[in-house]
């Protein structure tokens, strides 16, 4: 397994037994994210922003409004920070004090670039459409030559990156075993439902397979 | 409905229409949402760490070791960006370049206050249990002296907020509705699934009410 880039500020310091750096581990959890919280000092105020993304290889793809605020901030090559957290359930100890999330999140530090060769644009939007949707590439409208000139595109790279993952059962104190208080974990997911179609499709537009059988997942690039 | 403090940092800026300052919005979005990500300045690099939380009035608390290098980071009095994010679907539009995702976000910024008092800090540590699952607190074991010296609890402002909000179907060009591509909504929601007890609980344990049933939503304190 190849490993990350382990600084001095990737490395976890809280319950560090839970770090992990290996590029592997790192792009599932990518992969099966949907969105990232980004995390950029605007005008001195440090400010969180929920988005899209896709990854390729080592690259992490963000895009937006040629406009954005936040995209022109970024492409100016500030700091910023990319963590994308997946909560896989809810840890029940006997004692409030042991409860917690069972979680999978990847820390990405760095400074993105903005993407102007036209053929690396198109291919970064392809590779965000896919992640949110695999198979719809194919499916949707490819963007016009103004439909490329209002979005902007940006490259992170996946370099100096941590992951942090918490599984398994409560661990209470030793004496707590004893107490008859029910202890477990609650697994939660985030799932999808039945699609709704848009009531302007034209008569006999039926739900693609790709969204009827959608579903996030570790094994969704496997 | 009250109005939250809206300033030049919290309007929305990108799609101004989906911006949202009514403080009955902002703190349903906070009770339905399980994690925030915290934004902070961290010896220069901005850094988001996600981490639980809970909310009683105004004020919004979170929690962690008493040596945690983020609640000391936090504690000292710094500019924060807490975010809370949920994600309701995916927004299949005819063209690339519409597809979107439904969404619920609030942005909060101040700064964190560490709790001192005893009492305010047991209460904080209640509304957290019971923002994670309602009805565990009177169930699990309380916090022992020794235990809440080893607890930090921040505080922080719920005053110079937005949310943002996107609902509904896709909007496409309008000459692209005469395609026959698919188009609609994909629902997301984050999903409990049946509980997993403790291979340690003792003979007899069963699953309370508030975990068989348990559900994320907007009703959730209705």
């Amino acid at each position: 397994m190849s490993e990350l880039q382990k600084t001095e500020r990737t490395q976890v310091k809280r319950r560090a037994q839970r770090g992990v750096y290996d590029r592997e581990t790192v792009n599932a959890l990518l992969d099966e994210g949907l969105v990232c919280h980004i995390g950029f000092l605007a005008e001195g105020t440090p400010l969180v922003i929920p988005t899209g993304y896709g990854r390729r290889g080592e690259k992490l793809y963000i895009h937006g409004s040629s406009v954005s605020g936040m995209l022109g901030a970024l492409a100016g090559g500030i700091d910023a920070c990319v963590t994308v957290t997946l909560l896989d359930g809810i840890v029940l100890a006997r004692a409030v004090f042991h409860h917690s999330m069972n979680y999978r999140s990847v820390v990405l530090l760095g400074k993105a670039t903005l993407i102007v060769d036209p053929v690396e644009k198109l291919v970064a939007l392809e590779v965000i459409t896919e992640h949110l949707v695999p198979g719809r590439w194919d499916d949707a409208r490819k963007p016009t030559p103004q439909e490329l000139d209002a979005t902007a595109v940006l490259s992170f790279p996946i370099e100096e990156a941590s992951a942090k993952i918490r599984t398994g059962p409560p661990i209470d104190k030793e004496a707590d075993y004893g107490s008859p208080i029910w202890a477990g974990v609650l697994p939660l997911a985030l799932t999808a439902s039945e699609a709704i179609t848009d009531e302007r499709c034209l008569p006999g537009a039926t739900v693609p397979d790709y969204i009827r059988t959608y579903k996030r997942g570790t094994s969704l690039k496997a």
